[in-house]
């Protein structure tokens, strides 16, 4: 059994929190939360120094807290693991042994996820620390990788784009149909294929449309229709972006 | 039993031919192909004169030859439909009967697609046409919709930007990936989680990310990173564009 103290109540806390109670090769025993916060039988302590001895800390709060609550811990040589994609490793305390645990997925509060399909990437600042925590990432996941930091930091780059950015995609889209007296609904089997062409074909097999054709007219007939300026100039951007790709 | 001829061989003209033909409330009599194509026991002609009666013709061309194909069909008062997001029911020869059946949805050649899930637009000239197009559609797909040629169009307009522009962003992220040696497939969960969040959420809850955070260190630190000027273009314009959302 390996024992966990999750450091954080937020929402990556809260999912990391309900993964590993499921799973019968961990145990979570404790949770430290400055606010105040209740998570079944697990005990929560308000004060750093309330943390009892653990296999494994896992730091899941804001990236920015991320240093000084580390540099907080009351102990030393304890295995300490922050979950961000955008820090480096090298941003937790020397005190203790140091490493990254970083789910790679959006987390709602109003959905529930499966752990199990979701990419772990693990880092370990020594090398003899990679089994424990690799260990706890396929106690919850199928999915474990060995990311350094500079490779995270790429990924977290593109996790922008295909996440944070394509979310915005649909909200412009979304903003079409509303100014159109359309139901936005009618996208959603379009949004859900887009998405899982991906699975099996790739970026470039799967691009379709207008300016991949170079169809000048339905471009600008497009171009025309759209009477916001900032719909305008990311629709000629990223035409531009495909029409410009060297690999189709 | 509603009489069907096909006039074209394409991707959308092949995909709708083995959804008709499944269904129990549809016969195609004709598929009309100006090159060699098979498509089983259904008679394939290749001159328009060779076209049998049908209570339906759908033309599944390519945009630009949707109107002159309409106008050379060598019969009068029939009902004739194209199936293009992009083009006018005026198109159409007036000679005939004018409608549009329209499936919303990305066909590619080597994926199959669940038409009962695909929401079709349908339009016609003429009120009394209606009801037969709407029994076609719902003979192969759970949703149909009536969708005006001004409200296709904004319709269509959305589709470049939720499927076209978000294939590209993956593509984009592919290329990231590729750079930094981190295999694409660990982006797949996250892809497919960020379209089905979609399904009950609106984009605006569904937000997040830096730009929804303002985190400018991060941003910043994204934009760093990026050595690829179209690629900063792109992050520049829709972080700005997240940001300056009033809605959030």
């Amino acid at each position: 059994m390996i024992k966990i103290a999750i450091i954080g109540s937020g929402n990556v806390a809260q999912h990391l929190i309900s993964a590993f109670v499921q799973s019968s090769h961990t145990e979570i025993i404790q949770v430290f939360s400055r606010r105040k916060f209740a998570s079944g039988n697990i005990p929560v302590v308000h004060h750093l120094n309330e943390l009892a001895e653990a296999d494994l800390y896992i730091i899941a709060v804001s990236d920015d807290a991320i240093a000084e609550i580390s540099s907080e811990l009351p102990f030393e040589n304890r295995l300490v693991a922050h979950t961000s994609g955008s820090v480096s490793i090298e941003a937790l305390n020397s005190k203790n042994r140091k490493a990254v645990f970083y789910p790679l997925q959006t987390f709602s509060k109003n959905r529930d996820t499966d752990f199990k399909v979701i990419p772990i990437c693990l880092e370990t600042a020594s090398g003899s620390d990679y089994d424990l925590l690799e260990k706890t990432a396929k106690s919850i996941s199928e999915k474990a990788f060995s990311i350094s930091s500079d490779q995270r930091k790429s990924i977290h780059v593109s996790a922008v784009f295909v996440n944070n950015f394509v979310n915005h995609l649909y909200k412009i889209g979304n903003d079409i149909c509303n100014t159109n007296h359309v139901p936005f609904e009618i996208l959603l089997p379009l949004i859900r294929e887009t998405a899982e062409k991906i699975m099996t074909l790739s970026p470039q097999e799967a691009q379709t449309g207008p300016a991949k054709r170079n169809d000048v007219q339905t471009i600008n007939a497009h171009l025309e229709f759209l009477s916001d300026q900032n719909q305008q100039n990311i629709y000629k951007i990223l035409t531009q972006s495909i029409q410009n790709d060297k690999n189709l």
